[in-house]
């Protein structure tokens, strides 16, 4: 059975103590909410620059979101802001690793531990990356949050089409976990027979995902040494190509506890009108090019909700990040015109 | 695009507003729960006599439910026992058409329109079925109620491994619900042209299934007929064989103004323990029958919750109802020795 497959998979390669494909990584938030019993009022932190689907699951359960800033040195979530939007109504933190690159960790639980927060990672991008301790140990992205969150879509990595997987590290929940995927039944446990029928326990839904997105997912897990070992050479070759002209734009920044798992290549320019004219330029020359996020806290949605804290790291990197093209089949010769397009050496 | 496919050919065929493929029934049902603004202290109105998934979709958004009774002439909900459950706090009734055959959908659409009511048809085993009007006219199962959930889940006739799909009747809720099927954004709109970014506008869920889904139910829809004419001919060969025999057990009824789309076949046992010797003798002879549902109003999770009817007949097919085997591989040859073990002719 694929899915048994991927699960022990991705819990020996990445000592995740517990894998559940679900159908979307949206899903596997919106199991992580269910799971730690979000409830109207509640709070939960969260950077704003990050997709719509880091906040609805909360949201869906009655929280609150306070929205956070990014860095100014890397998109991911300012974690020296967190404790100050902490609240006796705060529940959890969700840590987004934005681009694979891990937040910082080891000072998030311990403001986690400190306040009695849960930890959600959403390392929709994370798949094979890694944060360093400070004293040196080594762990991947999403075995150190109470829970995890990853996504399989066609944009990621590591993909099923549509797909993603909940991560369990906290044994305690590891048997609710199993009854909401399952529609809030225990049939997980009348299938290994521990009771002769199975009925309604709880809530839940059908966050399983078929057996041919499994199976989809498992040849890619095979491949998965080749898969990231050509995106680090493409990444790689935008690093060597690009790095000289910092100035026109500023490039990705690896802090030192992370890893590099060559999900997104982007590059964050000085203003909009100098990002919008690049994403023209490579339009011309046939070149797609997108941008991401925009800052959930101006959202339509949730800007009347939002409690008024400016953001502008989130919003200048609503404005000024481009990501370019890096996917598998990328050939050189392509990088190279994307490359030229960029450095304006591409016009005759 | 094998989703648009599948879309254009349910409408046309079936006469349905709008659909939707999801990565499940149950999707389906959380989006109908989303679209009609369930909250909190809402009521509605089901069956007991069904899948979890009927019920948990509304129990997320904050519902009561008010469980009906079946029929006792069919496991289906007992219409005439709805009125009476109605309160100023009622909702939505959700008509879930077990094995396929209608619930009297006349009835309930003008409960429903005398209430003010939502009708969502739980269609889960309902593709290619029919309602037929006291004037004669017919319609396809949910293309009647203002919102109708599929199922292609691998147990039922047409399907895709998991997966499921929304009907929208009501064009009021189109629109909104392209935004709750994309997260709560307007990326539908951005891919019509009709804006140029998209973003959070709503509330919502990632409710897509990926395309390989899609593609395998488009292989199934292709040979819908012939799926159909197989499993029609298993279901009357059960049918002309065990018919002499009522008494032993009693056969499925059809009303008048259902259709019979040959999704179950089930027996409806006098007691528990004919039942469970009829399993028994099958499980002897190598052959798997299953027992569905448990009476939702006595669950583990809702039967404190419960407002403490006595719903007898959802009980009484809990207890006696047993499902044959019924599948488009199945041959005369095993029916006919299912028949044997069913008739206690099998033992030489």
């Amino acid at each position: 059975m694929f899915t048994k497959k991927c699960h022990s998979f991705f819990e020996s390669r990445f000592g995740f103590r517990k894998a559940f494909l679900t159908t979307s990584c949206t899903d596997a938030l919106e199991m992580a909410a269910l799971l730690i019993n979000i409830s109207p009022g509640d709070e939960v932190i969260m950077p704003s620059f990050t997709f719509v689907s880091t906040a609805n699951p909360f949201v869906l359960r009655g929280a609150t979101i306070r929205f956070i800033d990014s860095r100014s040195d890397h998109p991911g979530m300012d974690e020296s802001l967190i404790e100050e939007v902490i609240t006796p109504k705060t529940r959890a933190i969700v840590a987004m690793h934005y681009g694979g690159v891990a937040c910082d960790m080891e000072k998030i639980m311990q403001i986690a531990t400190k306040y009695g927060l849960f930890v959600i990672e959403d390392a929709a991008q994370a798949i094979d990356s890694y944060y360093t301790y400070s004293d040196g140990s080594k762990k991947a992205l999403g075995s150190i949050g109470h829970l995890a969150a990853f996504s399989f879509h066609e944009t990621k990595n590591i993909i099923s089409g549509e797909g993603g997987m909940l991560v369990v590290n906290d044994p305690s929940m590891i048997s609710r976990a199993e009854i909401i995927r399952e529609k809030g039944t225990n049939r997980s446990s009348f299938f290994r027979g521990e009771i002769d029928k199975y009925g309604w326990v709880d809530i839940g839904s059908s966050f399983l995902p078929s057996e041919i997105i499994a199976a989809f997912l498992w040849a890619q897990l095979e491949n998965l040494d080749d898969i990231q070992k050509k995106r680090k050479q493409i990444w790689n070759s935008y690093w060597l190509r690009l790095k000289d002209h910092e100035g026109k734009f500023s490039l990705p920044f690896i802090p030192s506890y992370a890893s590099n798992n060559a999900h997104v290549f982007y590059l964050v320019y000085p203003d909009i009108e100098e990002r919008t004219k690049a994403i023209e330029d490579c339009r011309t020359n046939g070149i797609l090019t997108i941008f991401h996020y925009l800052s959930l806290h101006k959202s339509a949605y949730y800007s009347g909700k939002h409690d008024g804290r400016e953001l502008p790291n989130s919003d200048r990197y609503t404005d000024c990040l481009l990501r370019l093209p890096l996917y598998f089949e990328l050939t050189e010769e392509q990088l190279d015109k994307v490359v030229n397009v960029l450095l304006n050496e591409s016009r005759e």
